[in-house]
């Protein structure tokens, strides 16, 4: 199936301005042509093009299926972006094809990189919502401090880090069905000693996962995979 | 930890030519000075420098820890490698880092991609043992075809389709504390009819990793880290 990005209004589709050349260059679709396409609001449409100008695609629509490729969870993860751009971006990928919900770039004591650009992530999360048949795209925040992050209200906190002399709990026996959960995962080098102690006076419970030293990138997907392993369909 | 790689023989070790560059010129140490490092058996070794050539550094050792970064349990993985060789080599890392024990590249019937070159998906996994310190090295295997595969006797054999006109399992029901485990993961576009027949002839179960559509690479790490959470220490 061939997902293309659109808006709607009242009756009508138009194609997002970057699908047009694919859609009728690529894949030569004319007048009368039927295409799927999703808003990302989880729905799945199906529309009829009615009109093609040089930067334009758009038509009749109806929609064919609620909560499409839906996975039955919500998370948020809050993640330290990584010094290279090609781990963040691989986590950012695999996290949409698990049906992550919400990804926030949280800049930390340790974090060698500061600057994220989000347009870019965004890009590579919408080719994997419609390349792993889903509705709803998943929301990227802009870059926020860690202390912005966890003075806001979350279901669930969680915090994965490295450092042996506290408590933790293997992540999946925090996990709560029909509740959202939120991870924050650290840079390479951990939350500082200080952000652990924050983060748990704010209420986030700290948890493990497994016993290998995982990359930031890693443990970001591993705690996807435990999510959308335990609380999905 | 700065880990290295070495042969020991008697009571001497020798590093891995490749990593006299990193020891010598980059990290500059000399006679006398320890350093750690694995044999890729599972051991952490400690060695004291006694001689420094241009291609060569040796000396004495002493083990310091059995099962160094063992994370308890011992999985194959049996994957179709993907077109794009990216793909592949960061599912071979974070794989690695998460402690699979082998993975054999298959060739499917659908499989675009039949060479694939295993020095440097050995290279990519020596450098995530290093990095997420293990003593052990995962085995990589040249490829194989799908039926060389499935001839040889395999642990707990499982096979991840999407194919819905079969019965499937969820992987973690499958699993079995203290056995190995080994499961095949097919290439773009599935395994064909005709070798999910053949497989589940040869003894395979057929298994799901949820709900959502994935990337070979990326069922691949769902994969791996459904057994690294369900069997891990």
């Amino acid at each position: 199936m061939q997902l293309f990005l659109a808006e709607i209004q009242g009756n009508l589709f138009e194609l997002h301005t970057d699908e047009v050349n694919h859609c009728v260059r690529v894949l030569r679709k004319s007048v009368g042509d039927v295409i799927q396409f999703i808003t990302g609001d989880g729905n799945l449409y199906e529309g009829s093009i009615v009109t093609i100008t040089k930067k334009s695609v758009s038509g009749t629509w109806t929609k064919v299926q609620d909560q499409f490729g839906d996975v039955g969870y919500d998370l948020t993860i809050a993640i330290a972006p990584t010094k290279n751009m090609d781990r963040i971006e691989a986590f950012v990928e695999k996290a949409v094809e698990m049906g992550i919900t919400r990804i926030v770039p949280i800049i930390c004591d340790h974090s060698e990189r500061k600057i994220v650009k989000t347009s870019r992530l965004k890009k590579i999360a919408l080719s994997a919502t419609k390349q792993s048949l889903k509705g709803a795209l998943v929301q990227i925040d802009e870059p926020q401090s860690f202390d912005e992050f966890i003075r806001q209200p979350h279901e669930n906190l969680c915090i994965a880090h490295c450092e042996t002399d506290t408590s933790k709990t293997p992540l999946k026996h925090l996990l709560i069905p029909n509740s959202a959960t939120t991870i924050m995962i650290g840079p390479e080098g951990d939350f500082s000693k200080s952000e652990i102690l924050r983060a748990t006076k704010a209420g986030a419970k700290p948890v493990h996962l497994g016993s290998s030293r995982l990359r930031t990138e890693t443990a970001g997907l591993v705690a996807v995979a435990v999510v959308y392993d335990t609380l999905g369909k």
